[in-house]
């Protein structure tokens, strides 16, 4: 089920960009509820058919997975290029899943937590940095002969890792702004963002990104799965939220199942 | 090894379209001789590096890998979408495993040849038809809820196959022809074209897709040596081409060793 | 008014294709009438405000312009380039205006009537050719160095005139199919479509297109009074009707006035 | 003439961005020297013809107008859209020519110096805004009606004009950074740009937007020389350039002619 409702009339709505309606009702998004329950309403055009073997938990990755494809589609990736994913998260690591789906082998995961980079590795990341042991900006120079990588995606949401895309990325690249940091406004390199000639593209959740997405799950080249480290049932949803805000180093996807 | 080698300064190559540079020099393309030989010189810039684990044979085969990444790449396919590859030969498999590396997981690979279809399938598609006991276009309408596919490959170079692209593929998609029909004119569909809104896609060679094509054969993305099916030694080049030319219909890809 | 009026929830509509909606509820498009009469009921989304300056007659030409606009849009057309439209009625006609307003300013009209001839370099073609005065194909070589047109418009919807895109146009150039020939298949030279590497694309009828040609109306950018011959009162609408059918060489536009 | 040679060998000159050539010989870019003479030596591929009518220092100024070209081209600038252009000084001002070539007919220019308003009006600007008299963001809001412009264009190389692009660009629009600021990094709005998702794109030079510019040109479709407010003759060269300098408010270009 994908969880935003679009008006379907209006601007952004008509060339395609629904995921930018104003009027788009939208799951667990004020003053929508969330969907902690047994049954909801749902409009089948916004459901889609997840095979035999797939669980409901897999099924409800399919989520935090369409915003990595999303973002790996905005980005305009193709074979052969380096990407780097700064945050190895769960929308890190779906994004590393979805540029592997894609076709991008050299993928570079970061992050602070060396259990996130371990995932990240047995998802097909063919390279991990720990900016607490590694120094990226050094690590990337090496690894592509001074030219930086073709794509970073930030999903960290962290104002460090977001002032140094702009670092890493090779001239012509494109950044992609995934993550949400916590301050509004902070230093950002505007003149490398020119001299570089880079894209650098906002990511706001997804449109047209679930039928790629579900085809992939139900045809077993993404693993969703791993990705679950915690379930509460759904009696204790509470306690489940708490969990994660409280574990977030620890755990990486929390599902509640019913 | 890439073997074009473009001029670099005219209007194709400025725009990156260095494929149609009229001036190319073109390994096995008259008045070029062709390389079977032990050295050849060939610029740096266009040679690549593979894997340790990479055989010679492999690497030969990322010429034909790239004409169908190029041509997916044309097709702007993206995951969730269905395509239809005709004809399941050497060029139709690349396209096919240029489909799966790029996250499509719904290929439908068409042949007369069983053999072929069968290895299309341990390659990956999800559906086989041959025409010869099947209906192609009665399979995909049904496969497609009378929808049509996303996008359509005609490798084949028949006539035949080429006339009926226009009407497996769906309103607004897309038609890649790469195979070479015998003859130059035939009737075309010209009504469907234009009621469908389609995208009728010509394919000349490739360009920028040898990055592509040596990262995934390094990762072990994709699989060439099963579409090896003969091998012959170099000084036996010549009876090599003449097996080729008269087992069509049993061999794959005869491939000439040092 | 923008005469269709898309579901805005099917596969097609979300991506943004909105004129490829199979349940599109269009004007004059049977089962549902046409509009002449003094008011119709139209969704507010579909309608847009015209300049006190622009007449109901010039506002009632948005419809074709807006073919011309989305062809030319579809075609990704850039200044620097030259153009072939052929066929100079209505709709080549328009093509050429969003040509020019696109800032092509190299486009070639073609037509057997000379008037519709006069009509498109009045307009700003910067050469014209009537096929049956001078070879089309051997003009467009002498114009263009044997290279070919970047882009070509069929609009006449013959069967000669569509034939003979692929041999005018460039390599890596780009056919756009506008008009509907009056047979559905005809001879069509495929391996030139390859070898050319051609973008062979139909066109039905246009989405996202009247806010440009609005706007361009509007500021005065294009001239549609101009394409007015004909000018009967509603009560004669049926005569109008049979006017235009009968004195297609005679008249550009019939129009019918409240 | 085209003032830089790429060498048409690279990564990016192969995938066409030949602006971004490492190995790009530039005129009047160190080590380079200008070309402050009468006679230079340059390939013949990178110059073009001018019409009869074209004065050379028109010709001069199509180096300016290419950047303009490009950067409306890398924004994907459609007719129906609005534009604002920050800073109305040289490059603001063929970056609105080249809107108003492309057909976007609702541009509207700022500045802080009434003289480049005035001539941003005559060149085809719908409204001007003066910051030291009006609110840019408040007036923006009020011509748009709350929803922003699809896309900005940053030429006046601020601190203050960079920082307000993503708050007058609508959701969904783009941003477009054309001018140097003075410091590399400074305070950016990221959560706007993640929200609205926002495509901030630099600009570096061009790279296929001579032959367009020089049609243009030909065709008497833009005004370069009215840019022209002062002339030096060759031998006051270094003069020119100090008066330039040390005039910013009172010219927009100054020439030297042979």
């Amino acid at each position: 089920m994908e969880p935003g409702i679009p008006c379907g009339k209006c601007e952004n709505c008509r060339i395609g960009r629904y995921n930018l309606c104003p009027d788009v009702i939208f799951w667990a998004t004020p003053p929508i509820d969330g969907s902690f329950c047994e049954y909801v309403t749902h409009p089948a055009r916004f459901t889609y058919t997840i095979a035999n073997h797939v669980s409901f938990e897999e099924a409800a990755l399919v989520e935090p997975l369409s915003v990595g494809m999303y973002a790996t589609r905005r980005a305009r990736v193709e074979p052969g290029e380096t990407a780097l994913v700064l945050g190895s998260g769960t929308i890190g690591l779906v994004t590393i899943e979805a540029l592997l789906a894609r076709g991008i082998t050299k993928v570079i995961a970061v992050d602070i937590v060396d259990m996130r980079l371990q995932k990240a590795k047995e998802l097909g990341a063919f390279y991990t940095i720990n900016p607490k042991k590694e120094n990226v900006v050094e690590v990337i120079k090496d690894l592509t002969k001074n030219k930086g990588v073709h794509v970073v995606f930030e999903t960290a949401g962290s104002i460090e890792t977001t002032q140094s895309t702009v670092e890493v990325a090779k001239r012509g690249g494109r950044v992609v702004l995934v993550g949400l940091p916590s301050q509004a406004e902070f230093n950002f390199n505007i003149i490398k963002t020119i001299d570089k000639e880079l894209d650098v593209l906002g990511i706001f959740r997804y449109a047209n990104a679930y039928p790629g997405c579900v085809d992939l799950l139900n045809s077993g080249r993404v693993d969703l799965k791993s990705l679950i480290t915690h379930r509460f049932p759904l009696e204790k949803a509470q306690e489940a939220l708490l969990f994660a805000h409280e574990h977030k180093t620890e755990s990486i996807k929390v599902v509640v199942n019913l």
